[in-house]
């Protein structure tokens, strides 16, 4: 049974058509809006196929469960984000620029795609590492050329002298990641908290420091 | 039975008594290597006892399992990264100085304390504001503590005006804490990365910025 609805489902998903693809988005949105609602773990199928407007059947013939459209749903948030980052750094914008456009763009993203995309941080994240799925795969080679582009602003920016750093980018790239990253533990868009305000308030500590200068 | 083993730890660990304590810090410190070697989640209680040169039944009579034996060992940590942040927070030195310690200080315990206090970081902090029991709350209140110490240095190099910074000094130092607690996903002092170093690329970023300056 859960073999044949499988293949049913691979089968519609390559043969694609336009009114499987708006059905499938529109379950994608349902399904955000639950996981924002009660949280990943608490969400069940019946809450999302109720949202998107069909029965629990229907919603099976698209996705087998709510970790399957976690990870489509996640999955495109992280691609938006990497093609968002290598955009800006093929961009003809000078590094500081890219890096405040970069960690600006990352913020509006945990914004949009709260808080499903932080519970991708919390909790897939540390499990791609083991996982051997083909989704896990992609992912962490997406996670790769996110860095990548990070590391390759701030190079440029250090080759070019406009940029200063102790360690090589690499370093500094973890460290600026890992500022915006952390924020998955406290940063909650419904709770007032601005994502531009936050943004702008890392890349002026990570681009100009909290030594007061002159200028 | 459990009951009864329970009760006998409580009153020995009340009565306290020199070769309990010292029994106590070798099985703390047979856990520790432990828990480096195989990781947390694949330890067991035999490892540690025969580490600690013990048998099982005598490991259970100062804890009840290897949870309790982690719990105690990254609360001795976590207290004493505390202790730390709010003696320097306290301490004569000029703020920037400050920051450069307590990061320092941080990457330090990192090391010390692999990767116990890293599994806690990923683990069981976010556990911590679901957990009822008593070492939540302590937890809890070790963590605010932590954020208060940092808090406070950036605030007072903002009232002396030897900091600037967008947004308020809570902000810049959530910040801060995420570029350093991230590192629980990459940072590995057994693979050649020097805490020292990481510490003072860290403490330039959100000191200097990466801005070329010509001072």
């Amino acid at each position: 049974m859960v073999q044949v609805l499988s293949d049913r489902r691979s089968n519609a998903r390559s043969a694609g058509g336009e009114e499987y693809e708006k059905r499938r988005k529109a379950i994608l949105l349902a399904a955000a809006s639950i996981f924002r609602e009660k949280g990943y773990a608490a969400a069940n199928g019946d809450d999302i196929a109720k949202k998107a407007g069909m029965d629990r059947a229907s919603l099976y013939y698209y996705y087998a469960g709510k970790q399957e459209i976690f990870r489509d749903m996640v999955g495109e948030a992280v691609t938006d984000n990497v093609l968002m980052a290598e955009q800006i750094a093929g961009s003809t914008d000078v590094p500081e620029r890219q890096l405040r456009r970069l960690i600006e763009g990352l913020f509006s993203s945990y914004s949009r795609h709260f808080p499903y995309l932080f519970v991708f941080v919390q909790e897939e994240m540390t499990r791609l590492t083991k996982d051997k799925s083909a989704w896990s795969a992609t992912m962490r080679r997406l996670d790769k050329r996110f860095d990548d582009a990070i590391i390759k602003i701030i190079q440029t920016g250090v080759d070019a002298g406009s940029f200063t750093i102790r360690g090589d980018a690499r370093l500094a790239a973890v460290g600026i990641i890992g500022m915006c990253n952390w924020s998955h533990r406290w940063f909650d868009p419904n709770r007032g908290h601005d994502g531009a305000m936050i943004a702008a308030t890392f890349s002026d500590l990570v681009l100009k420091g909290m030594i007061s200068r002159l200028d």
